[in-house]
């Protein structure tokens, strides 16, 4: 069923406006297919129309041919468009910055015609259809050779963004439409900050090299890490990634679905704490992927979420010592009837 | 001078509170050189605080020496966090989303005591210091060596994803932190399609390839279109893409202090218009380039920006033929004391 349709079927159970406007650009490829509109407008009867400046317009009607394609005009108030084009006397929205829900709610006559409703599409969005599962997998498997790429080229003397470089370029020949997120390759004392690609290191024997990189395939990412070590691991190097590794093998072992995600979560951080690094995992341990790289669930202490069939999720425990080092394993695995697959499948060191 | 003091100095001359809290993750950067912060609180007196999550607090603290880094607590309120360190009855805000901008109004006691301010901000980064400009530079330089890989790589029989990936790859070798955006290489009918590059097609004689990349060089970004040819120019092809040159050459040699932006893109647009190509020239003629890849002046119809020296913008009148193909030119170029100068120099077909 066109996903539209099922947002009105979704929409006519609850008591609210029944015509919706989505302006996150993530939701209307979503709804849509196509990339490149500022809104699309889907109404309780009739064909759902995509809005779109002149810029993208002709990709729109050649790729969206199940939508109304509308015009930007030059100079045109797309506020007021819509409110003109729409008889309802109110609307869901999906999300909007404060300026333009002002202009907004002026052109419906008042912020009581508006209704903010996000979740209902996060709530579609975060169970993957087949073919969205099947995009996904195929992202993993470009990321895994990003993954493997990284680990071939380290060695002594190379610097971070050397291995980014070839990271990338073996993930677009494999088919990768472009990096998921910006490519992490942290090492040495750089691995203590999540993040921390932004230092142009040069990898020195016996660093820990973590890896964090992701593909796109047809609008749909992948999210994997591995840390990678030069050389042999000292024996507290051992101890730290076989901590990390167990507090994955935990969570990975507690996802299915009707478990509430903070579980998952909390089984990540019990390992952790129990070892005394409790205070060096200083983020979830992990989030929804799809069109976005971080989408719903949350897998997070204080996360309301319960998991599904059909979610697609990263665990990725890590531990960070500052100005010493840093571990984080990470896998995008499918939430399926009975567990969870792992969709990214890079071997792990131990 | 630091430019929070800036900002200080700006809003003191404004009728706007004294203390200003900015959530957009740009301007964040771009006031205190820190990129992971949720928040900056800036204060009428005394030291600013960035609003950082636990993954990256370590980092912050490492990078952004002159702030105050706030550890932004498990389940804690951002909104409600930032309204109890602050003894402002009023803040400026330079955006925020509805959902957030009514938690910080009830933080603050109701929407009365914010007023958005984004244009302050706006001003400040329109204008580059000469450090901005330098950064950029290097930004295009890279970008020059991405189109020149392309036009070597252009070949009967390739992907337009493959050369995608030389490109990408010979960016990041030349110092490039990652793609300024999603690279486009579109060939033959896509180039009809400014934003054509969503379709993997493979290169024939003959064709068009418009080639748009960009580079990250320490946060900044560069922005650079070639139509290159495969083989050589169709009678049709050369008219074409000397209407579009004749047309970027009236715009750049508009270029200059004082003159207002709307007049650079009517001297680009009067030049396709007269050839009677008006309605395929489908955008703006060009727009701000520094932290964001777009950013302010606007160079379009509608604009009220008046350019002023050390603006950097984009020249990119483009002709988009559906069905048939495309040219589009563009350049990265400052706004000098007396013009333009480019900052992006790969040679043009003619």
């Amino acid at each position: 069923m066109r996903r539209t349709n099922k947002l009105k079927q979704i929409v006519a159970k609850q008591n609210k406006p029944s015509t919706f406007v989505i302006f996150n650009p993530a939701n209307i490829t979503y709804l849509s297919g196509f990339q490149g509109a500022r809104a699309l407008l889907v109404p309780e009867d009739g064909q759902s129309v995509l809005y779109v400046p002149g810029v993208n317009c002709e990709q729109a009607k050649e790729e969206a041919k199940d939508f109304a394609v509308e015009l930007i005009e030059r100079g045109e108030n797309l506020m007021e468009k819509i409110a003109k084009q729409t008889s309802a006397k109110k609307l869901c929205v999906d999300t909007l910055s404060i300026e333009n829900w002002r202009m907004l709610a002026k052109a419906v006559g008042g912020e009581e015609n508006l209704e903010l409703a996000n979740d209902l599409i996060k709530g579609m969005r975060n169970i993957k259809s087949q073919q969205e599962i099947d995009l996904i997998r195929e992202a993993c498997k470009i990321a895994d050779i990003g993954a493997q790429t990284a680990q071939k080229n380290i060695r002594e003397g190379i610097t971070q963004n050397q291995v980014a470089a070839e990271v990338e370029y073996a993930m677009r020949k494999a088919g990768s439409e472009g990096a998921a997120f910006d490519t992490i390759i942290a090492s040495g004392y750089c691995c203590a900050y999540p993040h921390g690609s932004t230092f142009n290191r040069v990898i020195r024997n016996e660093d820990f090299v973590m890896v964090d990189v992701g593909a796109t395939y047809k609008f749909y990412r992948s999210d994997l890490t591995r840390t990678f070590i030069l050389g042999q691991l000292s024996e507290k190097q051992t101890r730290l990634y076989s901590l990390v590794k167990q507090a994955y093998q935990k969570a990975f072992e507690t996802v299915k679905p009707k478990v509430a995600a903070n579980e998952v979560d909390k089984a990540a951080r019990k390992v952790v704490e129990d070892a005394g690094f409790g205070k060096f995992f200083v983020h979830n341990t992990g989030h929804g992927v799809g069109l976005e790289v971080h989408e719903g669930p949350t897998l997070s202490p204080e996360s309301k979420d319960i998991l599904e069939e059909g979610n697609v999720i990263t665990i990725e425990p890590g531990v960070y010592l500052p100005a010493f080092c840093g571990v984080r394993i990470e896998d995008t695995v499918v939430v399926t009837k009975d567990g969870a697959e792992k969709l990214t499948r890079t071997p792990y060191l131990m």
